[in-house]
């Protein structure tokens, strides 16, 4: 299929905005055609481009009012998670490049501080910004200038730890911060905890609004009755009702002053409000009520289906364009394998449990979700509790398996280390999006777990190179009776199908995929797919590498190792995680402790942050496709065969 | 001075309570008496051998309460943090060796699965108890077993946000937990936040109590008179003031049954009502008062001093019985050095801002938080907001330094990953209680920061042997435009007085600290101290060893490696942390990155959890003091020569 061509070009008011001080020059009553052309400007692009979708559409109108009442970019605007803030990449100097928005060396598909200085922090993982906001609200006390500073976050990023701790700090700051509860009822998956029960509570209708009305009328009515016992009376019962008729008491107690629920589709009205907020003292919130996917009937409707969109579908009824192709094999995603394997897994054995964190669909864990509810749970953006509550569950004698992404699992770190692995606990992580993710890009990329679990004690760290493996290794861990097991595999398709019986993998177990005589190549995980082309290219260029998968690395598989380097002395080691500290380390590290001194080149990601792109794209360029490990494994050989003459 | 004699015997009830089915047996009445002797034990106890102190005596009566009340050790009581729980130890079979409290080889200062049936949930670190005994309850309800689940938390823990996502999530659970508040007003240091402001609110004294009941007089009394419409009015005000008037609406909120404040020191009233809450349905918050070093009364008065006793002290007046040594040289500890050198730094550097979480004396910033509060923060047990807010503050030009230890950090490890290493912001993360702590024990040893920091991008990553170099790398830091920048240094006493004027220390630059002409070895940190003890040890046996200094691990020296690996083909490398990924594996990929074939000796913590005991003990039990790293270095260099022989 050819790109289809931009069909819409930005509305007349739109195509003047190219920086928010000329929007701030606009009359207010223009401010609902800004936002109706803004929309649009979004659905158009986003149905071409693909992108994060329904979470900008939602906030269009207090974009708008946002970057219209404050003065950016001096007044610092931070936006949690930021896969919303499409309206104001628009408004803020991007709009004639958001075509490019999540492209291979395009614009980023989150606020990003080296693209913008309206970007005020780089945003991807929730619950941030409350915190950075209180942070720079503080610096600006202390530095005695003048920014405003305005967090807006959503109520799912609100389940996450992080947004509490920073409301409990700003709560007693003597800071003035302005935080808005954008409350659409959806992070990706539907919301879950009390606070959400809470929040639904508060904006369920006429019952706070009407009730407090009522009663304020009732008091002034006695006010005029009775003796001074009856007066102190009415007085106490005032201060009490505050408390009581205030919904957002909550807020309250954590220190903030609450204004709301306000309808945050009315721009105008958000303006005023905005308006007059702005210069109260003190931490303030704001709860402003959106629907995800405002002003595209089908996002509305179906909100996690329209949570993103990758591919073109027509603007109007929200209908894929692209053709299906009856004629091609279909390769499950890495996802789907999960989310199969721990429902059969979970059938035969009454034992495992599946926890997700706010990523029911993206797991896979959703299909179990449905079928078993009592035994797999979503627990919100809450990692670190995830981890927790489930060492409490191993504890009670259950096997509990954790499906968080690999770049969200550093949020429970001090979890998997204080309550999981010192416990030697048989806690299961299955790490999704593991290595290059594409085009949610750097925050969202897992670079790091090799590492950073490989050093922790009692860890089992395996990957699988193919769908069956991973199945084997969720039945392997299931029958691990001790301590955690992490499985890392990435985003995207498998290279099989993945439906075979179960076989276990004995712990610390690789395997030799093709021998060879010139070169071994030892891969770690799923990028070992990559090794098996690129294998193919060197037998062309005249070398018959060995491949062996390493599939553990911690623990190493001894008699594989052994193997190796007794027939070897060039090796090439190959990991999607950085090098430092990571599987090509731990070899080396085997080497010296086992008097080995064979030549190693180490491939993996760089010592830098990787942006976004496709995942081809971004694995050439890190060297990592199948003509780049060729190419870099020939240069190799032919350095040690220099070095050796 | 000799270790003093136990002079104290258990009193005759908790002589004969050898595990709580012998104290459920005794009358109510007797309550008093078993907590008034439990709480002369610790007393007793704790005057000799040390430990912490204070937050045991605060739960005497509720630990008695919650023994007696529930079916230990089938029910599951969860202490949170742990240090609470001495009581807990005494009356679960651990009278006897209590003596023994944090010593080596002896019972730990926390609860431990490994050491007690009772011990449900090994802690150490704070705010894991409600989202572990969450677990538990849920896996109660999937093995349909009866035990019931309990959660003590202090309200520092509170300021946890994994305590707010544990909250958030059993508020709409269905599972039966009862989550007991220790409500003292103190963690280690006064606690912060605005939910400690709200909960002095609820507990300031009559207010609500009082109020309540007044209330409901004057609607029953009003209940008699007026209309329909006013029955409705009167309905109405019933519910709205219910939750007005009910302290602990916050909890409410989230979905639990609030109860309280109670009396937490009037044991046979708090049996009476865990006895009634022991069968209710859904999550229950029993609000508990307690002081902190109930009944010794210097604790009672400064309960930041007697959070914990490391030397003997007298039982009645607390009274150190430590004679100072007036000739002994006063050697800093490396807290003090950092204290004074922030603050030194701050008044030269108006950007310098001072963070930590809820360890302003344990880190030494209470120095600079007392000289310069609108400079310097407390905020609370909160780590990864201390990250987040200073990754804000560093977007507005500030240089913040963020002093948390090193085990507590891997809560933040999302926030130095994804809010200050991406975004390249200049934020000095200085991390006490690296490399082995002593009695703390396994929760809170630093034996993991070396790996999992340096494999995040951007990072450098720095270590002082010695005092002076904390200052010099310190100022270093402040200097370092772009990027974090971590420092670690152990606990306890450092080598020199560190008083010196800062010295610029450029980004990878180790030192030569001795020549040698047998064996390299290589050092980072404090622990090169014990190198050059270990270098005249091995002098006697008649090898001289070269000491380098590597101070950083990223960016390692260039220059120093060259010539080590030119000069030397023996190195041994040492740091006080896991060596799976740490220094040594940094430079085993040096070496392979630059085809040196040295034979390597790799010194460290071993792939194990470690124990407690003092720091002496333990790093001897690693091979890690002096004689074991001469001993280790002996005999890697004769193994060496016989291979090469």
């Amino acid at each position: 299929m050819n790109e289809p061509q931009i069909t819409h070009t930005p509305g007349p008011l739109l195509t003047q905005i190219d920086f928010p001080h000329i929007l701030r020059a606009l009359p207010v009553e223009k401010l609902p055609q800004v936002a109706e052309e803004l929309r649009e400007y979004i659905i158009d692009i986003i149905s071409v481009h693909g992108g994060h979708f329904a979470a900008s559409l939602g906030v269009v109108e207090l974009t708008v009012a946002l970057h219209y009442v404050y003065r950016t970019p001096k007044d610092q605007i931070v936006w949690d998670v930021g896969h919303q803030a499409y309206g104001h990449k628009i408004l803020t100097g991007r709009r004639d490049v958001f075509h490019t928005n999540r492209k291979y060396q395009g614009i980023s598909g989150f606020p990003k501080r080296s693209e913008s200085e309206y970007d005020t922090f780089g945003v991807g993982h929730a619950s941030t910004s409350i915190s950075a906001a209180l942070g720079m609200a503080k610096a600006r006390d202390i530095t005695e200038t003048d920014q405003k500073v305005v967090a807006i976050i959503g109520d799912g990023s609100m389940t996450g730890g992080l947004a509490f701790e920073g409301l409990n700090n700003a709560g007693t700051a003597k800071s003035d911060l302005l935080v808005i509860l954008n409350d659409n009822r959806m992070s990706i998956d539907p919301n879950v905890g009390a606070l959400n029960e809470y929040l639904a509570e508060i904006t369920a209708g006429k019952g706070w609004n009407t009730l407090r009305d009522e009663v304020w009328d009732f008091l002034e009515r006695m006010k005029g009755k009775g003796g001074g016992t009856m007066q102190r009376f009415i007085g106490r019962i005032e201060n009490g009702m505050k408390a009581a008729l205030t919904p957002g008491g909550l807020f309250e107690a954590l220190g903030f002053r609450y204004f709301g629920p306000v309808d945050g589709h009315d721009v105008v009205q958000l303006a005023k409000i905005l308006d007059d907020l702005k210069d109260l003292k003190g931490p303030i919130l704001l709860h402003c009520m959106t629907v995800k996917g405002k002003g595209f009937a089908p996002a509305e409707q179906d909100q996690l289906k329209w949570h993103a969109q990758s591919s073109p579908f027509d603007k109007l009824t929200g209908e894929s364009l692209v053709k299906p192709d009856p004629g091609k094999r279909k390769i499950p995603n890495w996802q789907d394998v999960f989310g199969d394997a721990i429902l059969e897994l979970a059938k035969q054995d009454p034992k495992i449990v599946g926890i997700t964190a706010a990523m029911p669909s993206g797991t896979g864990l959703s299909k179990m979700m449905k079928q078993m509810p009592h035994r797999a749970f979503d627990v919100g953006i809450a990692e670190m509790h995830a981890v927790v509550e489930a060492a409490g569950m191993a504890t009670q004698g259950l096997k509990p398996f954790v499906a968080i992404y690999s770049s969200f699992l550093q949020r429970a770190y001090d979890g998997i280390i204080h309550d999981v692995a010192l416990q030697d606990l048989p806690v299961v992580f299955c790490m999704d999006r593991s290595g290059l993710v594409g085009a949610d890009g750097a925050t969202h990329h897992g670079a790091l777990d090799i590492p950073y679990l490989r050093c922790v004690q009692n860890m089992v760290v395996a990957a699988p190179m193919e769908a069956q493996d991973l199945r084997n290794l969720m039945f392997s861990a299931s029958l691990h009776a001790k301590g955690p097991y992490a499985i890392r595999y990435p985003r995207g398709g498998t290279s099989d199908e993945g439906i075979g019986p179960f076989v276990e993998i004995p712990i610390g177990t690789g395997r030799k995929v093709t021998g060879g005589a010139d070169v071994a190549i030892l891969s770690y995980g799923a990028i070992g797919q990559s090794v098996s082309i690129a294998r193919k290219h060197l037998q062309e260029a005249g070398i018959d590498a060995a491949h062996y998968d390493l599939r553990f690395v911690k623990p190493l598989d001894q008699a594989l190792l052994e193997e190796v380097f007794t027939m070897f002395d060039v090796v090439v080691t190959i990991e999607d995680g950085v090098i430092q500290g990571g599987a090509g380390s731990a070899v080396l590290e085997w080497m010296s402790d086992h008097g080995y001194k064979a030549d190693v080149l180490r491939l993996g990601l760089p010592d830098t942050f990787v942006e976004h792109g496709t995942q081809n794209e971004l694995y050439a360029e890190a060297g990592l496709d199948p003509q780049g490990i060729a190419r870099q494994t020939l240069a190799f050989i032919r350095q040690h065969q220099s070095m050796n003459a």
